[in-house]
This record gives C-alpha cells, structure tokens and sequence, in this order.
C-alpha cells in the first residue's frame, strides 16, 4: 500500500487485451458509421438534444432512496504522473483584509482542467478531426483567444438524464481493471445483463474502471501511457443506443491508443462525430458502492458545468441521485 | 437602454426603504436568537444537515414538467463596477500543442470569486463575528495558506432539495427592487402567500430582487453602495422555518448595511449563527420566467460546488428542474 | 487631494493639445519612412541590435553617484480606472505547510501585463500593422496557443544602454501634462537642449508626462480615454536618431490618437515598423527627482524582462544607474 | 543524451562528499555565529545596505568588454522532477479582441515561483526559524493574506553591485559536480585563487555547480532528493566577507541537508540570520563561458526584482555585465 501516489510502481506493460488494433481506414469508416452531424437545433448542444423534457421526469422518477454522491474527486494541488498541470488554490483574503465585521476568507481557485487530474467535462470544442469540429466547421476558424465560437460549454448548459453505471470491476469481480485493459462493446452488453440495467437513448453513461481504487492501493500511475477505457469497437453500440453523454473514472480511452497514428479515437467518435461530451476522472468508488448498495446501477444524474462563454469545457461535480 | 455594463448609472441613492436601523446590540441578540451551533454532525455541514432522504425525494417529487433552468451567470471576465475581480479565461491549447489527430482546444479558468461577480457558494468557512466562525471556533486558528480545515466547502458536498424562488418584482408588479430596498420578514410572508408557496425545513431560499434585468436595462452599479437584499429582521422567520439553503440575485444583504459597524450582517447571521451556506449573484431572470410560465415557484433545486479541501465556498452553477 | 484613485475625478477633455489630425494615408507614408525592417540578425531583437558592446561600455561610463533608481510601480492587485486587469498576488505558504524547520513564505504572482496597470516591456510580437509584424511575417501564422514564434521577449533578452529622460513637466514648468496632450517632434528637441543632453544612437527614452504624480493628487483615470503622450509626428526623428527603446509613464502614446481610425498608432511605428520596443507604465517621479538633483538627464539604463519563450512582453523594473 | 528532462536518470546516491554532519546545537552556535541583527536601517533591506553608491561605482567600473549575459533559465511550464508547480503562460490575446488597427498580442504570465523550476530571488521574509524571521519578528505575526509587512521584495528594491561567479566545475575540471556533493569553505577560498578573484563586502556571490550542463545532458532530477551546493560551513566566511547577496544555479543548499532536523540550513542561516537575500535556479552556463573566455570571474551585476508589495521574493532575470 502507498498513500503517497507520487511513489509510483509503474503500469503494468499493456497485455493483449489492449486491442485489437485498428488501422486508420477502418477507424474512419467507424468514423462515418457514428457521424451525427447536421441532426440537431442548436447543433453545438450535440447529443444533450436528445435529452427531452420526457427524460428529465423519467430520470427523476428513477429517485428511490434519496441518496446523494458526488463524483468529482478533491481539486488536486499535488503533482503527480496523472496531474501534470496541479490545479491551483489560494487564500485571497484570511480575515485581515476588510474591516470591519464581520471578517471574511476568501480564496482563488484556477485549473488548466484538461488533463488526467481534474474531474470536468469535455465540450464539443475540445476536439477537431481532421482539422474539423463536430457539425463540420473548420476547428481553427471557430478558436481563438477569447474560446470557442462553436461547441462552448455555455451552449451546453445542465444535464439532467437518467446515468448507467458500468461497474466492470464489480462484473468481472476484480478490484479494478489493469491498466491497458480495452473494454469492448460485448464487454458494455455483458456489464448491463449483469448489472439489471439497459443504456437507452439520452442516457449518461459511466465507466467505472477501479482507477481511484488502484490509485490509493498501488499509487498514480501515468494514465497516458496505459489506463483501461473503452477499445473503438464499443462506440457503434453507444451510438445505436443513442446516449447523451459518456463519462468514467479515467478519460473513456483505453490507452495505448489501439488505433494506428491516433492520440484519443474515443474522445474523437464520441465528440467530433457523435456530438457526445464527456466526463472525464470522476471518483466513481463511492458511486459504485452506493449502487451495489442498492442493489441498482440506474440513477438521477445532474451535471451542471460552470457557465464559461467559450469555453472549451468546465470542472465539474456531477451528482447521482439514487 | 445601456448594453455597456461599463458605462454605468450611479444607483439613486438608498432611501427610507433601506432601514430601520439596528443598534450593535440588537444584532448581537438576533445573532443569539437564531444561533444554531452544537446541533449537527458533521458541523461544518451545518443546516444542510436538516436535508434527509426524505428531503431529497419530496424535492425530486416535485418535478412537474422536466424543465431544467441553470442559474450561474456567464464567466466574467471584463471589468465592471460590479466585478472588481475579473474572472480569468485563457486557451491553452488551439489545436497546435499536441500530435497527432486528433487536434485539442483547452483553456484555463480562475476566478476569486467571492464578491460580485461570479454566481458562487459561500461554504462556512466564509464568515467569521468576533472571531469565531460557526460553531464557535477561531477563525484564525483554523484557516491557513492550506485554507479551511473547518467549514470547507469540500465538507458541504452537493445539495438536492426543494427550492422557492421569492420573486420580490413579481409579487410587486415591479421590473426589479431599487438598490438600497429591504426585503422584511413581513414581505418574506407576503410572497409566501402571493406565490402560494411554503418554506419549510431543509428548503433553499432564493430571492430574486430583479438585479440582471436591472443590470441589463440601466447598466451595472456598485453593490457594495446599494443593493436590495434581506434586512435582518427577516432572519428569524427564515431560521425558525429551518431553510437549509440561503440565495439570490445578490448576496442576500441589503446595502448600505442597516447594521452599526457591521457590513454584512445577513452573511453574518445565515452561515456564522445559522450555519446556513449562501449562493450569491444567481441570474434569475431565466428561473422567474419559467415559474411563472408554470405558475408555481417551488422545483427541485441541485448545487453542486466543485470539491475543494479548504475551499471558502465555490464557483457553481444551480440547476432548477420544474 | 484623493489617496483612493478608484475615486477618480474625470480628465479634462482633450483639447487643441492633441492634434494635429493625421489621415490613414499620411500615417501610411509616416511608416514607410520609419520603417527598418531587413536590417539587422537576428531580426526580432529589432532595434536593440544598435546596441553594441560599445553602446554598453558607454553606458557604464556615464555613471556618477552610483545612485540607482528602479521605476517599476507597485504590482497592483486593486481594480481602478487604469487597471482594468488588476495584477494577482497570492501566498501560497503561510509558514504551515512544509515541515520540520524552516519555516517558509511563499507566493504566486501573476499578471496579464498589458494594459495600462503593470510597468511591462513591450516585444516586437505585441503589434502587427495590417497583419504583419515587425519584419513583414504575417501575424496570425506566428502565433499560437504556446505564444509567438516571432518576436518573443525571450528573443530580445536584458537591455543595457544609454537612458535619457525626457522629463517634460520639468521643462515645461507644469506639475505634469494634461491628459491628452501631445509631445511633437519639436518637444523632443526643445527638451533635449533645455536638459542639456541628447538623443544617440542605440539609447533608450523615456518620457515623463507626470501621470503618476497627477494620480496621486486627482486620482486615477481611463488613459484610453485620454492620456499625454507622443504625436506621430516625433517618430521620424526618434527613427532618425536610431533609438532603440521608447518608453515612459504612461504608454508612449497620445490619446485619444490622432490618427483616423487606428488606435495606438505610436505603438505601431515604434514595434511594426521601426523594431523598437517599448516601456509602458513607468512611475518616473524618482528618476526626474534624481535627475534634477544631479542636474543631468542621462544614465545607465538596465532593463532585465523576463525569459518567457513566446512572451510578446513581460512585467519588468527597469533601473537606471546615475 | 537526454533531451526530455522528464525521462530523468536518478541521482546518483549522496557519498561522503554530502557531510560532515551537523548537530543541531552546532547548527544554532553557526546562526549566533553568523547573525546580524539590528545593524542596517532599513531593516528589511538586509545586507543590501552593505551596498554603497561607492560600491555601485567600483562594480560599474568592472565592465571591460561590453558583453551581457543574463541568468534567467526559461520560464517553464512543462512539469519535471525539477518543475514541480509549473509556470502558467497563456495568451490572452490572438489580434482577434480589439479593433480597429493595430491587432494585438497579449499574454498571461504566473507563477508559485518559490521551488526549483523557476529563476527566482527570495526575499528576508521567505525563511523563518524558531518562528523568527531576520532580525527576529514572529513571522506568524508579520505575514497574512496580502503578504508580508516585513522582508517584502519591493523593500529591497534592484541590486547593483559587483558580481563573482563561483565556477566550482571550471575549478575542479569536471563538467559538474555531482548531485549532494557539498561545498566547504574551504572550497570557496580555493576557487577564489584558482579563479583570481576575492569575495568582499557587498559582493554578489554566485555557485556554478553546472546543475543545467547536467540537466541537459542526463535529464531532470528531484533536486529535494540530491543537489550539490554549499555546506553551512562556508556561511562563517560569506558573514566574515559580508557577501550581500547569494545565489546559484541550484538554491545554495546541498542536499540532503546534513543538518539534523532541518531541510535548507544555508537558506535559514544567509536568510534569517545574516539577512542575505538568495538567488535560486540561475542559469550560469552562458556566463562560465563568458568568464572563461575573459580570464576574469569578476563583473557587475543587476538584479532588478519586480516590485511585488509584501511579496515574499520575485522571479528575476539577473544581469552579468563584463
């Protein structure tokens, strides 16, 4: 055991259960398959569209017990192999600065929140493809010093949807998923047998792959060079599904990448073809408990990003509601 | 009509709706009358603590039409008289960092966000009276370059329960209170019954004044000089209805202060004597919009700040779902 | 006398002081004739290649007293009229956070540095003319999200050199300049010979309008809306004299400008055209006092920003030896 | 050759060449050795008032060739074993903000520069020991949220004095000295014959340990772990030669320290005893090569910090003139 995740043992070499690997033709053809382009008003709200006013009250009807757990992990000052950009926390004011009463404490917090260290969701400007964004506009004509033109997180706004908990570890009966390891799209069917539960369209779908788990037990690790997430081939079946937003504990690629000359082939198919953002380092170990708990993996889920004009997304604590 | 928030009218000055004044001693016997220390566990949770289960499902109960309103206001990054502390807004990334595919945008956020500018929670580590923060600690002895180790923000987590929106303008027929105007205790009342709402225990209290449509149409003004807000009068009746929650379109302080050498005292009483966390500079235009839209003023209301050990409060943007 | 300089009176209007106007055509005529692109290697330190080894030893030798004099304001995290993005400072240790023995201080410090709030050097990739920089490079292809790849302060490195104040309120008998005057060419040479010094090749300049005296006796005020400063009409003879720095008090220009329809036209003939950098926001009320006492306008100036690559500028304290 | 610092070799084990060890009572008899409070008025400038307008004269008069060479090592923002709080730099302006003419570049630049990563000077209220600062306040009580009221850096204001470059490696004929090698007093005197120079009063002393030829050549390492720099038994000769300033490419300290129970015992006792201000992480590499090809270890020095109110030190770019 190693409470300080900077003493780090290093990932396991990925294994084959890595790939299989996925040529570049073939990922563009995957590419295709999922586009959703030109489907939705406004269009940079992307897959959220999907989520109705029918959705929202039949996500909160799924409330049984009144339970509340949050996802996102604490903001994280310490650098690590998986927080190379610490975020930033600083008192403004320790009570020696206004007078008179009553005194206050005030503080400063700032996050170049992309990254493997801070929970936050991705929008549909984070990605370009090709030189493209989702719906097809030429990504380096929508960017520039004040953010995104197209695909901000402000046009995102608040999810309210049903979320799925894909608990591999607790299906597989292992405490986490070795990093490297690819979860592919049978490997989503069998989790939602196992787990009673059915991704439908608008839903928020989240990977729990044990990271934070194996993190407090083996320490942080450099989640780039190898972490579990899903392989390409699981994409064609969320796309069928029809979800709204993808999210785990680690960024949803399984990484090494399987596909040949591509950083991120899921954060591409899911945002610049499928118009899905994503939740990415959400602690998902109390979420997981509290679902065994219950004895059901389907719950109210809120995620409410910060409302950043250009922004290419936001920090965030998304919030299940059981 | 003045799109330049810049290019502000000064607020008229404050009048005879601002008082009745209140001696020092009087607000130390209204800080005795609603003091709520030694009550719950955890502490630094303070009144959150009166939000049960039960709580959470009534609140997602009332969910009527799958509506979902957001409350923060933009991140604001340009100077104003009501933002003293520009928010910060940088890209880090425009798809030339990184090779290969795909190509990635990210940005940077920052913000001090206590004031004026930024829709925030004030955890209760915010406030201190005498030296003492909720639950009678040292203020001092307990904050550090670290920030709160009682009363942070991360000791809070999210919050689901009912929300009332207090829609002063509308139950008024006016387009928004005059800086300077006191909310009291009797007008509390008044909107109740106008509104044919109810607060109760565990509820969250929001106070629209009409600030961002005043803002909007008038351009923007110095809150610190004049503000509608509560006056302190009205702190009981929101104390003996047991609200969890405290917000607004303001900070919920009437100013100028009616207190003698006090310049917050609604902060004062809500989170040091109540342990009542506050959410300050909510655009509620939107939200008065959609409840009259739907004739009711009660929702389910979801805060969720960002997880901050030692954080003083946090950015954050509440959902209302009607 | 007003000490807060948020209480600011306005300037006065700007009044036949400011012009002559200058249609686009002249101004485009004025650039040609000032313009020294293809001189010198490498290209971005621009004029500061007049400096040579000579330029230094020369400037070593002017010193006297051994007086030195540092002319950067106080970073200043207080929003005003003339700080619109107010410096940031933050302790990052308070002396509890590192064990055991010692105890340690720490802090961040940060600044978006242009504008008219931080003494900052300006480098050659701040201005572009028609979208090229200095040199001719088109602009937007020289730079990205990790700053310029042409003109980057890391490129220009410290100055050492010849300073000559040119300390119009000194000449002039007046406590400062009003907002929005102008200094001519012929200023420039009636201050020359009035502070009996003169104009070399390879010298930095400094001219004081008194700004900052004037702000500590009326308060701060928008210098967007009005600032003293040079007309176009002084740049051929500064191009004549074959400066290599332009700096002073406020941020060399005369505003409003007199140029139709460009706004800092100073600031582009010194950086696009002429490669000469530039010093804004300089407190030199303790240079003209020490000047005057040792009754000459000439030193040893050392300017050290710092090593940001891609850095269009830096924050800087430029000090003069006397 | 490493050219990516982050795939740093270890250090080498700390040998014999790290001690002898310190006792803790031997290390307090140094600090009363070397202590000097209550001599200098004002107090906060430390041994700077070491430093006459007669010593400004005999440094300026030390410039033979004209070169300048700065010290600054690039503001760095990629995380490293040596970098563990990155520097921030961000563009806040791409020409795409403001019109009309000129477009503008504009960028944001921060950093918690205290550590290893950045080129920086501590001020007297960096360090405190026994919870006394220099000259003997508590530091408790001169520190708060707007920084510190005694030692800030902008009561040091610019240093201009003569400079002598230490160039431990250029002595001993090795490309560097090994990670945890201490340097003695003795070892100071002997580079001063080898190198022709002497340490006098008012002198800037600087270490070369050739930390960055070693950096470039076998990759970044945890300096914490194992750094070579000055044992506390050459302070006696720095007080006895009333250095006023002290710095190097590494932070002075050899680590491990080997006193007992203390992290940075040269920092406690140049810092809180002497009243020495520190320059850490400097770059030397280019000024070897400058001293060397003069024969002469002797130069004038700038160190111009900004002029950061309560700051606890400053990144700096210190200039060697020869």
């Amino acid at each position: 055991m190693n409470d300080d995740p900077r003493g780090a043992t290093a990932p396991p070499p990925p294994g084959p259960r890595n790939g299989p690997a996925v040529s570049r033709p073939e990922f563009d053809a995957l590419f295709e398959r999922v586009r959703a382009w030109g489907r939705w008003t406004p269009a940079d709200r992307g897959a959220w569209n999907r989520v109705t006013a029918d959705h929202v009250l039949r996500a909160t009807a799924l409330v049984r017990s009144g339970t509340v757990v949050p996802m996102a992990r604490p903001w994280d000052t310490a650098p690590a192999p998986d927080n190379a950009k610490p975020a930033l926390h600083y008192m403004s004011d320790l009570g020696d600065t206004e007078t008179p009463e009553p005194s206050t404490y005030k503080d400063f917090v700032g996050a170049d929140y992309h990254g493997k260290g801070v929970s936050h969701l991705d929008a549909l400007s984070h990605i370009a493809y090709r030189g493209r964004l989702y719906e097809g506009g030429a990504a380096r004509e929508s960017t520039g010093a004040g953010g995104a033109r197209f695909g901000s997180v402000s046009a995102l706004g608040p999810l309210v949807t049903k979320g799925v908990l894909l608990d591999l570890p607790a299906v597989l009966g292992v405490p986490w998923l070795e990093p490297g390891q690819a979860v592919h799209g049978m490997d989503v069917v069998t989790a939602e047998r196992a787990l009673a539960t059915r991704i439908d369209e608008g839903d928020a779908v989240l990977l729990r792959t044990g990271r934070f788990r194996r993190r407090r037990e083996r320490g942080a690790w450099d989640l780039d060079a190898a972490s579990a997430g899903l392989h390409v081939d699981a994409l064609p079946l969320l796309a069928e599904r029809g979800v709204a937003l993808l999210g785990g504990d680690g960024d949803s690629d399984v990484r090494p990448s399987p596909v040949e000359g591509l950083r991120s082939p899921v954060h591409t198919l899911a945002i610049a073809a499928m118009g899905v953002p994503l939740l990415d380092n959400l602690d998902l170990e109390a979420l997981s408990a509290a679902c065994a708990e219950a004895g059901r993996y389907e719950f109210l889920l809120v995620a409410a990003p910060l409302n950043v004009p250009g922004g290419t997304g936001s920090p965030v604590n998304p919030v299940a509601v059981l």
